[in-house]
């Protein structure tokens, strides 16, 4: 004999997406962009912040929420590099929810900042299905990984404001197939802004920078 | 003014548990192991497969649960190796559920088998959630990836019965460090079977073959 246990879920997603808005108006109140950067696990969403750390020269002061299921290690990396970072330890959770996200934005020196990133869980799948009330989703996904991967995780792509192909020094390596992956996301998302970039080498980082400039914050 | 959504869960990991726990007596009736291959996308469990069929010699007859969320490529992939796979398309779940891998191990030939390999959605982190029945959790990590991984994802690499340290080959291009990586997966789960290997070059790999032959279905 089983117990039967009961859940009851009161539009789950609706409470998500209230705690999103909340973000938004905060956002705009201060005239902040947001973006939430997705990919999988060491598909070198850190290494891109530390680099764009190192470009910066104070034109756009950016902050950092650093999603993990455990460990400090990507705030602490940052934190190094001078990036004012907090970290959200989501104790298992597979992605950030909007409700945790706007309790540590609230916490920064929003009046000093003119974009936050998110570094969402590592994680190409569920990350994608949560509004935190972003201006823009951003798909990253590196080399090592295979040039199929966004017909087969096709929801970040269609749902992203841009993708970034990282890890671009290693290609010399691999048999992938630069084109064919940018083929792949053209399918999913015919118009996507596309980067292919190292954030080891540097190469094609001052282009996404660039970009991440443009971000309207609607 | 939004409608209030009110959805019911009875009981929901007991019916996951149910159909593994009916996966299991199937499993036993016709004497089959069945394995849990889990990792990142991209972290190369398809290429393992691919290799390990170069080098069976029919003394371990093995057929392929292909778990994506979309597309058959890996299923087409492996089908070229005269490997015997069904498609699993869980058309934007994150993870495989027990129910939808029973029915499709009932459609395979299992008197003529020796071991089933399912391999689970690119996922470093739902996948490890759930119960599918299998005798043994596979954790697969890629040297691309960064050796904190198993730190910052613990439950998949305590919940495992063996761990594989991926893409070795590509070690005299990176940074990553294979003692700290292997000290981080010994600090989460001291004493499990670690196997280094390249799908690429195949070294490593019949080490891993061995283990598989051994593993019990208790």
């Amino acid at each position: 004999m089983t117990r039967k246990k009961i859940k009851i879920y009161q539009d789950l997603m609706g409470e998500n997406n209230r705690w999103a808005g909340e973000t938004r108006k905060l956002l705009a109140e201060h005239g902040l962009v947001m973006v939430n950067l997705i990919g999988s696990p060491g598909c070198g969403k850190t290494a891109l912040l530390e680099r764009l750390a190192d470009m910066l020269d104070g034109t756009l002061r950016f902050a950092v929420l650093e999603g993990d299921i455990e460990t400090v290690n990507d705030a602490r990396r940052l934190a190094r590099k001078n990036i004012v970072v907090s970290q959200l330890l989501t104790k298992g959770s597979c992605h950030l929810e909007a409700k945790m996200v706007h309790y540590a934005l609230r916490d920064l020196p929003l009046a000093e900042l003119d974009l936050i990133v998110v570094e969402n869980v590592g994680n190409l799948v569920c990350p994608a299905e949560f509004d935190i009330g972003e201006h823009c989703k951003i798909a990253i996904l590196s080399v090592t990984e295979g040039e199929d991967k966004p017909l087969k995780y096709p929801l970040l792509f269609r749902e992203a404001g841009a993708a970034v192909v990282s890890k671009t020094d290693l290609l010399p390596h691999l048999t992938f197939n630069l084109d064919a992956c940018v083929a792949n996301i053209r399918r999913i998302n015919t118009a996507l802004p596309l980067f292919q970039l190292s954030s080891t080498s540097g190469t094609g980082v001052t282009a996404f920078l660039d970009w991440l400039r443009t971000v309207p914050s609607r």
